[in-house]
């Protein structure tokens, strides 16, 4: 099309756009947007519950939500209800990617509605959103961010996408697949760039959220997961009629868990836990924290942990194991604990390889499970780090 | 402006555009009753993620859930989500109680949106869960449980409110306060009505959930809370311009576990946990089983005790408890496990009752606790609890 022909194009969207917005003049933002975060308790107050953090002693100065920015990508289970926990938060800006449309399929899980089918999800959640709480900031990109040009396009947001035109404070990432999380690994590691990965089983009955710190802890290359997509998209398997399973349970708690710790750590309270599983069937809550691999592929996380390994270090206070004791004393109260980890449920992945759907693969073969073991460790293997590398690449 | 930059231009109108057509749309039902769940992998079925749990073999049957009736009492930060949730999952019908309305105060959780501020909570909840599902019946009650007349009908509406005319199958306790807790608790012994409790501290930084089998396991009363509220409502607190903190993360987590529980519960899957603590500056999930207490004051609560006592039990395996040992051995993948959980993180209590808001007291002395005690285990009193139970009847 012409450049005049482009621009008429333009003008009779705008005049349907306007139509359609007289039409829906009762849709009206629900509210002003407010100058000031206050702690006035009045019903009309939609932050005081929010500013009694700093009343309670948890938080010195939960105004600072205002100045800061986060990026999330991937905007389906558990990205829409990150997206929707920082909004109503009172976030300052959010940057949003996804290239999904929304489907009936995804109404098992929060936030999207059925009459927003068929609408991309950057849109509908940013109408969404925007209603919830105009004083977010919320810019979008409706497209995938692993082909070159895109690429390229998410690096300069993630560089120059805050409300001060400076990289944003943190990247949140809610991607379904081993292919976009490497590229925002990517894309991290060369911008020095803070940020979580979180992601679900395909049973629906596990999780985990993890911050990767470029060059202090693990990056995403550093440490691959057990199980990858054998180059079938998601829309090849559902063409063949399967499909992972979900629920809404799962993804809102790991939602909750990758936003709870993101306000943690921009709003230095409590502890930030780096690596957080969840599984469902047991009620298991496994944390640990995973040191950078010295042999990584990515050049830019060797640079990392370069420039890290150089810099000066707080002084470490050495802790030494400490061995729980479980106290099973008569008490008056009549109270008693039980044990209820099970000794299989405490492996690093995220949960066993069985029952894998067709086109998802075993990426190397698991080591036996020591018989006998207990507690939560990390499974040894005989297999070394170099050959484990190799093998990932043939896939 | 260049071709790229009109393209692009084109593309943003024409998603504003979209999401202004859905909203006139809205008002229409946005999809039709579904006769029966398929596990047909089509993006127009809303179900399919759900049916995929059979295929991935975590549940045997998940389509009873349309024949199952739950009781949401109290539809706030924890209870609108958990009745978004059950909807989700194609419950087969919820009965709603609350008798407050919502407010612009209420929009740091999850749920409810600002133009539906004034409107009562169960009503707005009503319309939105019907849009989101139209195949879930829905039965709202806009009224304080704890008043004589309206304690009557919400023990009716439980021992009749199912699809099939008889009880629900679980009751979900989502308030927000000792007496309503209370009323919970006393219809569910008289009915021997299983039923969960749930709670987020006002710090808004804790809460819990907690399975009830009434003469099986310690019931609200047998084990009251440390701390209550002294005889003022929250509405005098708010006049006097204090209120309790809250977050939609800790609410967002809470209302999943007890709905995730839920579905174990129902579904028959995984292990129900009969307590589940969740503790969000240090990611700590403290858990434990109560028994009854043979001395509580409720005597419905006593005779449900001797019914159990005299049901014939299935052989109890003694379990010894387990020392975990913490393995810290090097291995090839860098990976080191840290213990993150602080010696002060592991009271079965939800939270210290530091920092209590006027009109809040510790309902009798918490005893002193033992220091350099690890591991989790339930503090320890020199107080019988005939002394506790009295010094609670004093309030």
């Amino acid at each position: 099309m012409s450049v005049e022909g482009l621009k008429a194009k333009i003008k009779q969207l705008e005049e349907e756009l306007a139509v359609q917005k007289s039409i829906n003049a009762q849709n009206a933002p629900a509210r002003e947007k407010i100058a000031q975060m206050s702690s006035e308790v009045v019903d009309s107050n939609p932050y005081s519950r929010l500013m009694a953090l700093k009343r309670m002693g948890i938080v010195d100065n939960y105004e600072r939500i205002r100045e800061l920015s986060v990026a999330v990508v991937g905007v389906g289970g558990v990205g829409s209800v990150t997206a929707e926990m920082l909004t109503r938060c009172g976030i300052g800006k959010l940057v949003l990617f996804d290239y999904d449309k929304v489907e009936l399929a995804n109404m098992n899980r929060l936030f999207f509605q059925p009459h927003q089918a068929g609408l991309s999800k950057v849109a509908a959640a940013a109408y969404t959103l925007r209603d919830i709480n105009p004083d977010v900031e919320i810019e979008t990109h409706n497209y995938n961010i692993t082909t070159i040009e895109n690429f390229n396009h998410f690096m300069e947001r993630i560089q120059k996408g805050s409300l001060s035109g400076g990289p944003v404070d943190l990247v949140l990432s809610c991607v379904d697949n081993f292919e976009a999380r490497m590229a925002i690994n990517t894309a991290c590691n060369e911008l020095n760039q803070i940020w979580f990965e979180s992601g679900v089983a395909e049973n629906a009955v596990s999780g985990h959220i993890q911050l990767i710190i470029p060059g202090e802890t693990a990056c995403f290359a550093c440490a691959p997961p057990l199980v990858v997509a054998s180059n079938i998209d998601e829309k090849t398997l559902k063409r063949e009629g399967v499909c992972a399973a979900s629920l809404p349970t799962t993804m809102g708690i790991v939602a909750g868990f990758l936003v709870q710790n993101t306000l943690k750590f921009l709003l230095k309270f409590g502890q930030t836990t780096h690596y957080l599983g969840y599984s469902a069937l047991t009620d298991f809550f496994p944390t640990m924290q995973l040191k950078p691999n010295p042999a990584c592929d990515d050049s830019f996380c060797l640079e990392r942990q370069k420039e890290f390994a150089a810099k000066p270090k707080p002084e470490v206070v050495e802790v030494s194991p400490v061995v729980e004791e479980v106290v099973h004393e008569d008490n008056e109260w009549g109270i008693s604990l039980v044990d209820e980890t099970p000794a299989d449920a405490v492996e690093v992945t995220q949960s066993k390889p069985v029952g894998l759907a067709h086109g998802v693969d075993v990426a190397y073969e698991l080591p036996a499970a020591e018989s006998g073991s207990s507690g939560p460790t990390v499974q040894d293997t005989d297999i070394s780090l170099e050959q484990l590398m190799a093998q990932m690449k043939k896939i």
